[in-house]
């Protein structure tokens, strides 16, 4: 991996040059993942013209040396921001770039009073989060393991829904089977939510037990190998009564017209649109209360946005969630979504259950 | 619950009144549920003179509706910063105060741009936590409860360390433990460290197979009813050379005496350095790489900091970690780690699984 690592920052560091910078502050987790391989949680990377620089402290210096063996590494002593501050007035930096999404106020602030003046703080958001959004061949091998084991899973909790189980039983067993299938986790705190419950986007599971004649949703995924998935299927315990039958119909439609809209230089407004209208033409749209998705890859929500007038465009290597649902208050909800990847002579979908409406 | 919200809210209008300010931005998650019991993950709470505002978007709109009765609900339309500055003008606030460690670079940058002049924006970081931080009786009983579901579970995982199991798989084991005993989800990556990896303070679960002779270091905590715990036991698989036990044995008498010290009006930084010279005794300082402890209550590290220096002082209702451990390159690492409540009368370990070597 040391020389996708070294390609990732070397494309990195034309982007830190083209806004004048001579060094980029790195201080979101994910990001230093990507470029560097070190997992642990708190630090900063430098990506300076050289070799960059990691700085972080005792409790992971073991582990940053053994996982970044390709960037210089420094411990910190006191405070993160001292040991940043310190660095930056050793090279004597005049031209600092940062990312103000990833950066707090009390954060900035204390930069900016340590390194003292004469230095120009460049705003670049977003910069690592560009590069990101290009899956790689390797990447995308790993997320479609990953999209694989979210179906399994989704199938192997489907099997269990039966009268009278909890929704916390089915969220147990969800990330119990998730961690047996090799995943380091729930991507995101498992949705389980029966009857009313699922009229709720992101209901957390509770005691709640399921009876028949309900709807469920189940939305869950998993990091494997860093990366995560992320899938929705919804279940009616019973024979699904005609409007039921009617909204999912509705529902599937809108996704699977999106999913069509995904594609090389297609804007994201225009794939959230493709969903859109296709439930205004339904009269739902109304109930159809979040965006169409987002990107996936380290991180379960990323760049790009699936929502109203965005106007990023899909490049090769993007892989975002479709997933439109509606919700009806005191009733229930209904959301199916998957994982797509864009190529150039293809749409690729990740995750592969059944998108037919269950009813058990 | 509804009175503790109305409570904890008067509270902290006082200390909003005592910075100067008409209005407080609450824009971190664990504060705004601790305030209103909205658990939703995205959201911006204004503490105002009057009745409180939840500004929330479309997704969480019924969820916050039902979970936070006691304040107005407004859903945003377009971005967050947008409803909350919408809403800031159309009230007239003036003196406005944030906390510039929950909001970053971008969303000040954006909510003073589209508030306009004439507003004085007042930093008033952590003021919420200063509340938190002394947990009344409802919070201590849940944390009684979370603490003890942590014991369990550790005990549990230990019963599990046979020769050939792997790190994930007992990580696998606990996460589905914690699940089965109510929890909602770990308060964090467990962490299952087999011999040299034990080495690492935040070692994560990998492939690797269990040995005899290793050290093996658990550190966990769930999430039960929002409040977290965090317990860490180290094992040795098999009869542990004498150099392991010597190691053990400082480390155990570090930490009896971090928690010796804790006690009403103890600095954190006194409790830290009880447990710091007691390894500078046995020499061992330099392989101590990290504090000895943090808060703890709906995150799982909260304030206060106990390491070096710190002058906070502990009050009744606190509840902190304690957590010296030694980590030699190589070899392994060895941490105990408890949760204790500081009373006025008395201090109260919550975690109780047997801080003594276990042998295996």
């Amino acid at each position: 991996m040391t020389s996708s690592f070294e390609a990732r920052i070397g494309a990195l560091r034309k982007l830190v040059s083209s806004v004048g910078a001579e060094v980029l502050l790195v201080s979101h987790q994910p990001n230093w993942f990507y470029l560097t391989g070190f997992s642990g949680e708190s630090g900063m990377l430098l990506v300076e013209d050289g070799k960059s620089t990691l700085i972080s402290d005792g409790r992971f210096t073991t582990q940053a040396r053994e996982e970044a063996p390709s960037v210089r590494y420094v411990e910190q002593k006191g405070s993160l921001t001292r040991a940043v501050s310190d660095f930056l007035n050793q090279r004597r930096y005049k031209r600092v770039a940062y990312d103000p999404n990833h950066l707090s106020v009390t954060q900035f602030d204390s930069l900016r009073k340590a390194v003292g003046g004469g230095v120009k703080w460049i705003s670049a958001p977003g910069l690592v989060e560009s590069l990101r959004m290009r899956k790689e061949a390797a990447e995308l091998t790993v997320m479609r393991k990953a999209a694989k084991l979210a179906d399994q899973v989704i199938n192997h909790a489907i099997a269990l829904l039966k009268p009278g189980v909890t929704e916390n039983e089915i969220a147990a067993e969800i990330e119990h089977q998730m961690r047996r299938g090799g995943a380091s986790g729930p991507a995101f705190q498992s949705i389980v939510a029966f009857g009313q419950r699922a009229a709720l986007p992101h209901a957390r599971p509770t005691a709640k037990r399921l009876k028949k004649n309900e709807l469920v949703v189940l939305d869950l995924g998993v990091i494997l190998a860093h990366y995560c998935s992320d899938i929705t299927r919804t279940v009616y315990t019973g024979r699904a009564p005609s409007r039921v039958r009617d909204w999912y119909a509705a529902v599937q439609r809108a996704q699977s017209e999106a999913i069509g809209a995904v594609r090389l230089g297609a804007s994201c407004g225009e794939v959230d649109a493709a969903a859109r209208q296709t439930l205004t033409r339904f009269k739902l749209e109304k109930f159809f209360t979040h965006s169409t998705g987002h990107g996936l890859g380290l991180e379960v929500h990323e760049d790009p946005r699936v929502a109203r007038e965005q106007t990023a465009r899909l490049e090769s290597g993007f892989v975002v969630t479709i997933e439109p649902g509606v919700y009806i208050p005191g009733v229930g909800g209904i959301r199916i979504e998957d994982d797509v990847a864009v190529h150039s002579d293809k749409t690729e979908v990740l995750t592969r259950a059944s998108r037919d409406l269950i009813e058990l």
